[in-house]
């Protein structure tokens, strides 16, 4: 499938992707778009001239200032949406024409990418973080002075996904600045308050909920990829030191809720059909509520991070969301299985995806071994500069962007996911 | 003060209490009212006839279906609006009048309480519970097969309220049927799944937020209290087996995120002033980021709780809401130390209200010692008929009332907040 839209060659925004974003632009309120090569389809300007009256969909849900209305509507509706987006842009049908033809309309309806400022594609009711890499449970467990019982990567962790809630008001979309958190850690075994010392990022994958469940009633596991409206790049930026002066025993507060990154784009689920793969084995065998009928639950998505600063951009680890033990769909069915109701724009996240290998590493307290290593970052050009990090430094930029997906993975593309730490004032 | 509104000193809604909930009744959709003897003034009605226009605030604040825009307003605007509703109610004043002597606006402005339906007061952004009754640490620590390092009441507790995000979406008010949750547990070392065998309620005291704090501005602890809207009675129900599985190391998830009932009338601290007293003593000195001006920081509010069945009601133990290290001040200065944005509408629950005898606990996980000793609860009538209890069984409806508070208390009343126990269909 080839699109008329200009560029889309050059960017990760094929007629396969079309994600869904919140954006604003000169004289454009904010709104809903779908990506598409370096521009952005207005979908608040064609609900608006009733390009989707054939569809039957609630047409209102398109000219909304979030995605929570339309992706409450179901994965039906959204299938058939993206169906009539990808024959309006491609260049082989007839469909095509009607944009494609009409330069008034075509001004009106593409947006240069560069022109627009995204935001928040959700108002976020509840934000669920699991640890579902066995990897990352390893490393960290490894970390910890002494071997104790109960601070060692449990059992249960392969049995069930475990998460915790996170904090849904402090989540917020790529380039908003993260400010270093204030708080209270431990300094030479006594407490002390101040801006944290052990700053980190953490490379996750998240999925946003479309359709929910009514309180009481569970989602089963084979039905609940249908509550996936889409997902995107993650960034759980941590305060190691606050976080581990808490976290016991009630698990991340303070460490955590200073702030979360995603990417500006929603990437439906059909979009990464071609790169579904298995998730990591495991030595147990599941209970039947979280047995899924497919082996192919998770994706084969590199992410690599990137540490910008003074225009160079250093590559420091790169993660995977395959490396989980669980899908997104047994997340689900996990969390609703006592009857929790999933809303739209309800966030859940994998945990960091961390892999089996030095360079699949999903955040620095894991890379530096709690800052006792400097991670060494290099740039990717013939120069190879080089930049040291123990923790994040005030000026440091952190970015995420999917990396190569082989060939099936042309099409994919989340936005990058970054943020500039800021000291405190 | 005395109020002209019949009955009002048979309740403890008299003219100091006057607690914001959201109520509809027939003829009525959800609006704001204020709980006045056995009547809800409906201040939707009040505001569109202008009684307001004299206040300077945005009245259309007043005629929502929840309390989210007008609590942001902020406690200046509230202390507004409770000076002049006491005035209009109180019989010794002129403006009184206003209302009494009109007997069609008076009909039309008073809502019998029997023929209301109350609702969620606020649209919940995020819920936080803490941890801030030593007893409770203690209590749940000592119930441990073994003593291990890390799993005790941790000496951090007593250095700042340790506290963990809770699901927004699975708060409901009084009155709405708590689901047995299904889970995953242990039984004989393996993981099962089904009902949970150890069905829990815990006594708690909650605090609503009004105005917020800015992403990543923290609200310094002397100014916290301005942020607090008004508190309600909480029961954080609770599933033992499930919550002991799933919680080591990321906290309370799937054992808890089923069902937190609150009591449906939110109460303005300046309603409980006569109840101040000082927080449980502690053996550390706070840093200067929890440092209070005062010391009477908290409220000396028991909550006795019983259960019904078949038409009868048992007391079983009771909680009191000053039995915390920390107070709702500190807990929001902890809270936003790092940034985390708080907003109206967002919910802070105390944790288990537990005290240091064993007729005052807050949960049955105490007073059965996990279900080992079961409690015998007696109705308080001269029949004093008994039951037993280790864990909640189907049927069994829990419901929590403010106790005795001595003559001081006679006008603090928040409504009931029950739920009844259904099993899985």
């Amino acid at each position: 499938m080839d699109t008329w839209v200009e560029d889309h060659h050059q960017s990760g925004f094929s007629v396969q992707n079309l994600p869904y974003g919140i954006f604003s632009a000169p004289e454009r309120d904010r709104r809903i778009g779908v990506a598409i090569g370096r521009h952005i389809l207005d979908l608040k300007v064609l609900a608006e001239k009733g390009t989707f009256a054939a569809l039957d969909i609630d047409k209102t849900t398109l000219e909304e200032q979030t995605l929570n209305r339309y992706a409450a509507l179901g994965q039906g509706v959204h299938r058939k949406v993206r169906a009539f987006l990808q024959s309006i842009l491609r260049a082989d049908t007839s469909l095509g024409r009607f944009l494609r033809d009409d330069a008034a309309l075509k001004k009106e309806a593409l947006v240069p990418r560069q022109k627009a400022e995204m935001h928040l594609p959700f108002d976020i009711g509840d934000y669920t973080d699991f640890f579902t890499s066995p990897y990352h449970a390893q490393n960290v467990g490894a970390l910890r002075p002494r071997p104790l019982p109960g601070t060692q990567p449990p059992e249960s962790m392969y049995n069930m996904p475990l998460g915790y809630h996170g904090r849904s008001s402090s989540v917020v979309v790529s380039g908003t600045p993260v400010r270093r958190p204030r708080g209270q850690f431990l300094v030479n075994e006594a407490p002390a308050f101040g801006p944290s010392q052990k700053l980190d990022f953490e490379v996750e994958f998240a999925a946003f909920i479309g359709k929910g469940n009514e309180h009481g009633i569970a989602i089963p596991v084979v039905e609940a990829e249908e509550h996936i409206f889409g997902v995107v790049l993650m960034n759980d930026w941590s305060a190691r030191d606050i976080q581990s002066t808490e976290a016991t025993p009630l698990g991340p507060f303070n460490g955590k809720n200073f702030c979360t990154t995603i990417s500006p784009w929603v990437v439906p689920l059909d979009a990464l059909e071609l790169l579904r793969t298995k998730p990591v084995p495991s030595h147990t065998s599941l209970l039947p509520y979280l047995q899924e009928a497919r082996k192919d639950t998770v994706y084969d998505i590199p992410i690599d991070v990137f540490l910008e600063l003074d225009s160079q951009e250093y590559h420091l680890v790169q993660g995977n969301t395959k490396n989980i033990l669980f899908s997104f769909a047994q997340m689900i069915a996990h969390h609703t299985a006592g009857g929790c109701p999933l809303k739209s724009g309800d966030l859940i996240g994998t945990g960091t995806l961390s892999g089996s290998t030095p360079s699949e590493l999903g955040c620095l307290l894991e890379a530096t071994r709690n800052g006792s290593q400097p991670l060494e970052g290099s740039t990717l050009d013939v120069h190879k500069r080089k930049i040291s990090r123990a923790w994040l430094e005030d000026g440091d930029v952190i970015k995420f962007r999917v990396g190569n997906t082989g060939s099936n993975g042309r099409h994919v593309d989340f936005g990058c996911c970054e943020g500039k730490v800021v000291p405190q004032p």
